[in-house]
């Protein structure tokens, strides 16, 4: 018997008082497995850095604001020493949030009625981005592969070639799916974006949850000049509300549009963000090491564990388990069903856009007996339903 | 003999450990009085609020993105409690600092070339913002005016009568002179927005540091529907690195246009942020107190202590001496001068735009100790170059 990971010393008493919204809307009594926030606490090299911070100097942070400064480094580090790509720091920004950089990249770079192609299903807001900003979306479909997902690149190069799509927004790994592309699949999208001079915005926010013995594959290593990287320490190392991400800008074009824009327009980074992310990425890893231990576990009960007619592949990388429960004959959205049957609160698979129907995203970054405690309900009630 | 206020216990030698720009910044043994961040130890309030934080849930925050959240309905408190205003929290935008806030509403309510009146000399952020978007700033000059500052309205309205003039960028308290203006000032301000269709931005991140008997008057109380008013805790509460500033868009068509964006173009607030703005307006008003009476010795201090030749109206609020030194016959530009000569760096007046040159402003946020250091050093060298 090895020793008990302390992240899988949490408890539902414990949890309901987290003031986040993961705990805080759902019902009482619900188990919330939706939002891609973890159960498990901070890191301890985060929350010193933090308190740190709220005891020290809070004053205007000049340490952060020079040309290439600490977030710019601390990510450059982290993309050589695990992915083995060299970026700039010098063309590194900072946004609040993915979102917020995703939005101000196709604010500058596109216009409304662009197409952006953009596998499905997908997260949730970046379908409302494209929505809200009027560039459609050009679905590039996960289908059943075996054991695991993939993708047609011959329809996506048909649909490209209608000549209306602009940019590919890559998210990889990829939510909800969980897949994390290898490189012939990335080589594939590359050539595509080659042809048809699309800018690429890979999102990469999920890299440091790819499972041994896959690994991530940044991808502006295939193509430097067109790709715009966006990633943050917030997922990786559970801290959501910081709201601090970066944008690594390969295309010269960009970054010129952006050099071309009032200094202040988009924000500015806070030294509470910078403070958490760097410790998240210099001293974090023993932490993440510990997460990924539970979360392989995780990923394998969820496996042995789900009732019979509920179908799964096995994510290599996210704490996402996307799960098709058209199987189960229910009369209504699955999410709705198990929320109000089994008081489990998971992602409505329809809120993922097409290949969501019958769908549902069930967040599993949570301890071993919460998640034996989620698939426990989920079972009882697809008994009682088939 | 009173008691010691805690806030006067500042030395120079745990001072210069301080890595916020003011302090890292000037080269060693040079006493910075520059920047407007106060030496002061942050509040006990918000120091507990963003230790608290560091421990707790730094998830997603649901919390803070309701529709009038929590920052909001603080502000709103605030507004009504001290300057008798009580402004809707949902007409409350977040925005991470006041330059930003600006850059956005100039950007989406004026168009590149329209006039932007300002009481010169001002805030250097500003006229760079002014001058890097293309809005050409619209001088009232401040002029001297019995023992303070006063302004010509009546050369203001001849200016705007040339009808290039869009909006007016009201500093209240104003800075670098630390005049709080009358409301016989703001209703003149007042009429001629009305008659000249402008919208009136009303910095009052001052508004905290007006001495008593004076009083600040929130501008929204006089032009509702026309001004937009931007604020923040990190002023008066010397929290410059969090990043956390509020909009309250009075204006129906403004608030439109921003409800039309894209809805994290500009980003979003951060948990650190909202804790600590809520925590230093609920809680922190004792300790503002204290800051209050350090500062008001602090601005009669330099009236007594300066040297022959150096001219100083006493502010109304701020914690900045507008200082003409022009009466010192100095080869250069003052600050300069008193940074090589007198070890203290102030910020230079020709920075400040329009009657700055001769001039130099400074930071009197500081213990009594340091402040009495400073006004040493300045007039040793005062005296040799008289």
């Amino acid at each position: 018997m090895t020793e008990i990971n302390p992240l899988d010393a949490l408890t539902l008493e414990a949890l309901a008082s987290r003031d986040g919204i993961k705990w805080s809307l759902p019902g009482p009594g619900v188990i919330p497995a939706w939002i891609a926030d973890m159960d498990f606490p901070v890191a301890a090299a985060v929350r010193e850095a933090l308190t740190r911070r709220a005891h020290g100097d809070l004053g205007y942070p000049g340490w952060i604001e020079r040309p290439g400064g600490p977030l710019a480094v601390a990510f450059a580090e982290r993309m050589e020493s695990r992915y083995g790509w060299r970026p700039a720091p010098d063309h590194v920004r900072s946004f609040t949030d993915i979102n917020q950089a995703l939005q101000v990249i196709l604010h500058l770079a596109t216009r409304p009625g662009d197409e952006v192609a953009v596998h499905v299903p997908a997260y949730p807001p970046f379908l409302g981005t494209l929505a809200e900003m009027n560039r459609p979306a050009l679905p590039i479909p996960m289908e059943p592969a075996g054991d695991s997902w993939g993708f047609d690149t011959g329809a996506l190069a048909a649909r490209l070639a209608e000549g209306r799509c602009r940019a590919l927004l890559l998210v990889n790994p990829q939510n909800p799916t969980g897949r994390a592309f290898t490189r012939e699949e990335l080589t594939g999208l590359a050539e595509l974006a080659e042809r048809h001079d699309l800018l690429v915005i890979s999102d990469e926010i999920h890299a440091d949850l790819v499972h041994a013995p896959g690994g991530h594959i940044s991808f502006a290593t295939l193509l430097p000049e067109r790709t715009v990287t966006l990633t943050s320490a917030t997922k990786a190392f559970n801290l959501g509300g910081i709201r601090c991400s970066v944008a690594h800008v390969g295309s010269p074009a960009l970054r010129a549009t952006l050099a071309a824009q009032p200094a202040h327009l988009y924000g500015a980074a806070h030294v509470f963000g910078v403070e958490a992310t760097v410790a998240a990425w210099r001293h974090g890893d023993e932490w993440l090491a510990e997460a990924m231990a539970v979360l392989d576990r995780n990923r394998r009960m969820i496996a042995e564990r789900l009732p019979g007619g509920v179908g799964y592949r096995v994510p290599d990388a996210t704490y996402l388990a996307w799960l098709d429960l058209s199987g189960l004959g229910l009369p209504e959205d699955p999410a709705a069903f198990l929320e109000r049957e089994a008081r489990v609160m998971l992602s409505a698979g329809p809120l993922f856009g097409p290949g969501g129907e019958g769908f549902a995203r069930l967040n599993f970054a949570t301890s071993g007996p919460v998640l034996s405690e989620i698939l426990d309900r989920i079972t009882r009630v697809a008994k009682t339903s088939s």
